[in-house]
């Protein structure tokens, strides 16, 4: 049994790693981390837990959970986890990280958009990038990952294959992402009330969004050259969900066949990735609850660019679930353990 | 290993049932009926399932699914279970009815709440009425469940053990019942388009809903008398919930300890009925995707009234996840089997 | 031109007293009252108003107010009004109270349940009670008028004329209301953020709402005799709307057309309630926007009770639109001066 | 008064025009056309209009229909309107056309991209394309005019200014829009159900929507040369409102100031186009139910790209209060009359 830890588990993201890791066979939750709400019910704080979590929340003590645990999640505003690592606990306990802090692995980057210092940047190169279809084999040997953003695997995912094919320009790439409110966070801000978000969509950190670099890094690596993007996230009036919306310009001409063809070369024997059926369009809904991304493209002749579509649940492979993906490979599970979610519709 | 066949499942409470024997390690589903849908390939109906069901829809041949199958659920509109059934397929498989079709004893009430005409009453006696909670030992031993409605299970289950105990008046109850808008079914009619039950609430067939014969009839087996209520259903902008709000007069004296007494008395050792804390009322998002129902209650001494509250999904607890129940009761399994879902939130 | 100053103009009702005023071709906003934005533009903070309202808001000092305005509202919480009203104020504007505070005669009844002690008894005899369709002549006399709460309208509303009649029996009265989220404000609470409320149905305030002492006090008038209800709050996933389910027993044998009869009696010349047709059961979307109270009720022989229904916009004929509607009635203009707002569907 | 005869009044477009006409002063609505829904009360098939509209629906009869009115609105599918115009009515009526018959000079586009025949090809040259912003005085003199699809009222105006002034390559625009679900009619499809929308989110016909061609053509004529887009609609769970987020690269070396001079060349007198402040991004509902538009943009040097954004209530300046709007234009009415409506929030 792996005794597993979260750091943050009262934010939407913990209490999903909290659903999640409930229905692992081979997991047990020791330390239910929450700094807001010390010494209460868990249950209380989530009430869909009633009964089945009867652990207080405690305080974020790193070292006293290291010894406790076999794994530490932490799912926690940036900063923190890198503030808290050290040699000591990663001796201890593996760390998957649900914040920035060890994405990006530019500390200058880091730094400039994320408007603080890094505490840790000695973990930089250690650290993997926890995208699992594409790092498997360094997760796997990891003790320290980088779990990446919920719009970052959306947008990289979609793209990914027809970059490292080279049928795309990497410099025309524009990731137009719609997000569910969850990815705002648990936070008591107005601009999140019900009443603002419901019957609204807007577009917000345009330009400026901190997982802007994430994905550039990312598709760089892909496209063999450094890659900038215009990415543009919304925000919906739904719970849960990203649709990814990119365009790019075609560099080859290309059938859709040459494109799926690219696309089912990295992704064929992928449990969690789905190639939808020619012209059909992925919907946040029909992934909803489950670890799945589903992908779908369209070839538009007239302007010689390609619309590349994916969706996910922000919550699950984009946060929590991606995260149990990884603590898997890093123990050497089977990596769809406790992840065989089918997707909940309606 | 079971094989299930499901009459309807195209439908949403159908295709909750794929969702969760997709999910139990028991059962194969080895016929997916749609008459609407007939040699297409359920992904295509049901896209979530895309890569998970490889089948396609078949005809409603209840004969030729009673030799493939070892159990039947139908999701039908009323009348069809009752003109399909007979001795020469119960006696090949066990049905579990998803329609109303066996769940009112007497034939004359169901033809005058129904409007048309009953095909199988020879059935009534025997069928077994599968609230597992009140009636596990007979369901045990049936050949034929007719599996309770979502208004109904919510409905009973948060006012059986008053009656029983004789601490409230049964014709004094008032239910006021409040429904997601899967409840309305998959069909295209104008009234459940988005924009028209988006932002709105309505109450629908006031004092002639088909469900109040059913409670009534539920609750006079609890009250050891005939019992007439009002029931009011309502719909809501939300895919999934019933609340339930139901009000009644007290015949004793009772403390909150006395009623929390008479609950626990009769659930506190069922898996599927979290009794809640003091003064917590219950919201349908706690059980949402979950086979729970939650139960809180309030005293008020000024009006010498009781407010029952019960929540729990339509689709699971008060459609597919009962049926799932009873199917384990019949054949014999852990009763929990494919069912110990964590409510997802948000 | 009537100069109007709004206290509390930044909440939701404060803010649709701003819409509908700027609507009103008799009435000029002279203040924009909120104590949390003092200095900042008030199209800033409800950026609809952009290019509509130049002002910036201002701090809440009632006695700079009451020299600039005829008219002041105050759509601030409990206690506010009170704590600020008095004689040299009341000489020089006159008063509409969005708050609770004068609209209980007792003043215990109120220090009971608001939990605050009362600072201006003197005046509760004086304070008219503003619901126009029950005291218009009164109302148009006073300069200290108790705006109605929004369940309290839609409750009393659906209820007067039966009891009234003597039709019902007040103290059978059982109100089960459904709100929009609107109601709850503008405040950065978890429990109203968009994931929590989405979703999801929950009751609220179980026998201890506030609202209770004023419909009861309200229908004591109506029916003669001190009366004592159920009433049960729902929050529901949308903006705007109430809805009220009430119950009651009948205490007269009494057929659809005698029922009508009854309501007709009171409202067949009221502009703003509308009395459905026979088995319309009214929604909230009918009314969005607007002032109207749609009104239905469905007879139930086999329980002898009536099941009556109300549905109103909680902002508008809840709120600022009864408000304003008060305002009309003291300054002798047409009652439904910038009232005659379309619903907006969908 | 203008008499005013509507041809598809019960669809969600009729039934808006409905709405803003029972509100403009100078007209007064003689017919309301509705094939489905023939001499059925109108307050029937929209029970909001109750008391508000007493007449019933008629036939689509354009020959009786251009007797009795000054002006025709036709809110019918792509075709209807061709099939019907010609020179007898348009002598006696003016005809507004909210479908796409007049919007496309270019009679085979419109046959390639609606895969109809055009039935009135000979009243292209002579209809005016209603972009009132655009085509003011074009319109004044019309007397058939092509009010402009939703999508592409929010596309051209958040563009057009930019194309004008040369600071924007035309060919590299890429317009990503967001719509709530009205835009897709009140037909009675499983797609627009409820349960199917809410909590989704997809993009829909991809690169093939038939608003694309109307975009280009009207963009063209900015630019001064042929420009071809990707346009990529998305359906969102909301009621009302097109969010357009468009992407074009600059070929000016511009600040922001610069871009802001020239929108303001083109708007800064138009009473329904807001501009933005700086980095303020529209949001569907601060324009709901009004018929403003609201412009802001974001210059991003990073990818020597901008961002362009435009907000409005797809029902109003994206059809019928454009419609009105028009209809002004034409009779020689004050162009805001009907129109100065408040924008509703929440």
């Amino acid at each position: 049994m792996i005794k597993a830890g979260i750091i943050g588990s009262t934010g939407y993201a913990g209490a999903e790693l909290v659903r999640l890791l409930l229905g692992h066979k081979d997991v047990e939750i020791v330390w239910y981390g929450s700094r807001s709400y010390i010494d209460k019910r868990y249950s209380e704080v989530y009430q869909n837990m009633f009964r089945l979590v009867e652990n207080v929340c405690q305080d974020d003590n790193m070292k006293e959970l290291a010894d406790a645990a076999d794994v530490i999640f932490t799912a926690t505003p940036q900063g923190l986890c890198a503030s808290l690592v050290n040699e000591d606990i990663l001796k201890k306990a593996k760390i998957i990280d649900l914040s920035a802090d060890f994405r990006l692995k530019d500390v200058k980057v880091y730094e400039e958009w994320y408007k603080i210092e890094h505490r840790a940047p000695q973990y930089l190169s250690e650290a993997v990038y926890g995208l699992c279809e594409i790092n498997r084999e360094d997760v796997k040997q990891s003790r320290l990952v980088a779990n990446p953003g919920c719009y970052t695997t959306c947008s990289i995912l979609s793209v990914y294959p027809l970059l490292k094919e080279g049928i795309i320009d990497g410099n025309t790439v524009i990731v137009d992402a719609k997000s569910g409110t969850s990815g705002a966070g648990r936070g008591a801000k107005v601009d999140n009330l019900f009443c603002e978000v419901n019957e609204s969509i807007k577009a917000y950190g345009v330009a400026t969004h901190r997982h802007t670099p994430e994905i550039e890094e990312q598709l760089g690596y892909a496209a063999g050259y450094p890659v900038t993007i215009n990415f543009t996230p919304h925000l919906v009036p739904m719970n849960r969900g990203i649709l990814v919306t990119a365009y790019a310009s075609l560099i080859k001409d290309v059938s859709w066949e040459d494109v799926r063809a690219a696309y089912e070369k990295y992704y064929k024997d992928e449990y969690f990735i789905r190639l939808l059926d020619r012209d059909v369009c992925p919907q946040t809904k029909w992934v909803e609850g489950s670890n799945y991304v589903d992908i779908g493209f369209k070839l538009d002749h007239r302007t010689n660019r390609i619309i590349m579509m994916g969706a996910l649940d922000n919550l699950v492979k984009g946060a929590a679930g991606q995260a149990v993906q990884n603590m898997n490979l890093m123990f050497g599970l089977d990596e769809t353990e406790g992840l065989r979610l089918v997707p909940m519709f309606p």
